[in-house]
């Protein structure tokens, strides 16, 4: 190339997507801190803090509780090859973009996967795991808690009994509620879970946390093959993050710097008043929303409040509105992903964009990019999630 | 846990192991930017730039070049499970950690391996591929061009006629080399490469940009069975980097941010000026290592200038050594891996961490962390290192 490009100097948006969510600045600024060695004495400690705090976010004492050195979907495939040998059985619930990204990856593992289908927003039930069982056994059975594609909440604690009479193992895809509603892996009987930071922690994108029960540990200690994958080997890994400290890659250390300075920060706010918080503004935006007279897609009760997917009203050019909010008002929302592309579009309120005056900004900027389009609200959106606020 | 961490103040290292090397201050600084989407148009454009910033340093007109969202060693697994299918043969030169790392993957990968072993500290010859492969033909020959492990450097242009007389693709590990010595993809006819941030471009660890040429892409594109890797499936991952702009991951944003700051920094100082800085300062360093009466590991014409291998003089607990440069002089240097460790300390001067105050830092506090044990240098090594700056 000719010439240098010149320095970054990104806009500041307001993040109200699917994720990646604000960053607050004391995690930016914990971003820039300088970099140390990855086995500098420093470095551990912070480490083993991370791996602390990672434990109370997704509710666990697991041992085996870190991040993965890469982003979600990272995660998801660590779990899902360091448990598949080839041949496994293996079922998943699908309802959304993820469920059907977990069936691929287990595949890939060489699992015969069984798919549980459920209606795309909608939450899976147990009932639908046992249909699709049809009573056979299997080793894992994987659910995504909050379906980002949708922003439908499936209930985990019920789907424990589900697995054991299944014979299998529970994997749960964590991504977008840790930190943002309650995860309770202990109390759940989760085998295995994972998720990542840039949803509801608000730390930049890259790194994924992931926690194993004992259950989940003696699966992989009694392999008969090894994991497919050198880089997301649990086994290998497990000996840098544990007391033996042995190099296995290289830490994203200031990436963790950014995720330790996220963590903290839950824990600062407390993990009720976190979940409080996100509940009463997902409900200030929901009702303005609904006053506005756009119709949601996930029915009340298993609705996500980290993320609410609202249906594109007839005639109205989905992708035109969210350039606009771009544009206009520096406010990025999502688009649907797969049968929701071009219908539906996904407002995120996941940590750090989880405040009041983004529900406000969010109901006044959608307001006016559909006015543009000839759109005429039925009614007072802000009158009506002030209300709620009430 | 009951109590809340307190933020984080890493102290700061002088970073001189074999990476990661001290960040620039302004690549911190851009790790700091506002995250914004990983579809914003702002950051379509930041993509654009790293793509074709990292094709400079790879030395290449590769289309498909960019950074995959992880630290080196998933670089290497991408190449090696985008390249391999189940029973392909792989011809792997081995002649220090990374070469050993890379045969692991293959094999993990389907792959059945052939090695072509070379003395740790040493380069690899054509011949010593040629003799392993024993007139079979191989899928792939792969190579580490800057070996980390010991701080040999093996000749790659001289592996093309071999690669072909082989009828293999040929594959490298630039890793420690890109940003701090020649890489010339295109001139030496590289069929795939992979890097890593945190050494000679003086970015945090976390990213690794690749690189695959039309034949490579070729070979992608001619699969029969699905990559085992969901999420380093690089025709998946293509989709997001080129024109289509495809979801696949949500892509470390703030990361990329200081990735672009860093190859900038090595545009903006010049590829020939940077090499220049490398050599000349890896030159003065072994100087006064010698002048001290330490031996260096690796032969004068196979040494690679980021990364110098010295041995540890009998009788000196080397770890003693090292946690007395940190403590003392806030200086890290890399103790040795595999049958080097114990043995050999790496000396790393990589990227903004090479310069002359650091190579005078360096042989100073050895000279102090030796002495406490009783080891008498033989010279000056401060005055050798100067005459080897006149």
């Amino acid at each position: 190339m000719s010439n240098v490009p010149t320095p970054l100097a990104p806009p500041t948006r307001v993040l109200l997507g699917p994720g990646p969510s604000t960053t607050d600045p004391r995690v930016l600024a914990a971003l820039a801190l300088p970099t140390v060695g990855h086995l500098d004495p420093y470095f551990l400690r912070v480490m083993d803090e991370v791996r602390d705090m990672s434990r109370v976010v997704f509710g666990t004492k697991n041992e085996l509780t870190f991040p993965m050195s890469g982003t979600g979907s990272a995660g998801m495939e660590t779990c899902l090859v360091n448990l598949i040998e080839r041949g496994d059985r293996v079922l998943v619930g699908k309802n959304g973009v993820f469920g059907t990204r977990m069936a691929e990856v287990a595949r890939r593992a060489g699992a015969e996967v069984t798919v549980a289908e459920g209606e795309w927003g909608r939450a899976l039930t147990p009932q639908a795991f046992r249909d699709a069982a049809g009573g056979a056994q299997f080793k894992l059975l994987c659910v995504v808690h909050a379906e980002t594609s949708t922003g439908a909440r499936t209930e985990i604690a019920p789907l424990r009994a589900v697995a054991d009479e299944l014979g299998a193992m529970l994997l749960v895809d964590c991504v977008t509620s840790v930190g943002g509603l309650p995860v309770e892996l202990d109390a759940w009987g989760v085998d295995a879970a994972y998720s990542g930071t840039q949803k509801c922690l608000s730390c930049p994108p890259g790194l994924s946390p992931v926690s194993f029960s004992a259950r989940g540990q003696e699966v992989l200690a009694a392999r008969k093959t090894p994991v497919q994958s050198w880089y997301l080997d649990l086994s290998l890994i497990a000996n840098y993050w544990g007391s033996e400290r042995a190099y296995h890659h290289t830490a994203p250390i200031n990436m963790l710097y950014g995720l330790h300075e996220a963590l903290r920060l839950v824990l600062d706010e407390g993990l009720e008043a976190r979940f409080a918080r996100h509940a009463t503004n997902a409900r200030a935006l929901c009702t303005g929303l609904e006053a506005m007279g756009l119709e949601l897609v996930v029915p009340a009760d298993e609705r996500l409040a980290p993320l609410t997917a609202v249906r594109v009203p007839d005639g109205i050019d989905e992708a035109a509105v969210r350039a606009n909010l771009l544009a206009e008002h520096d406010l990025e929302i999502g688009g649907g992903l797969g049968p929701l592309a071009g219908k539906v579009w996904r407002i995120g309120l996941m940590g750090a964009s989880s405040k009041r005056a983004n529900v406000e900004l969010c109901l006044t900027a959608l307001s006016s990019a559909l006015a543009v389009q000839g759109f005429a609200p039925r009614g007072d959106a802000i009158a009506a999630s002030a209300a709620a606020y009430a």
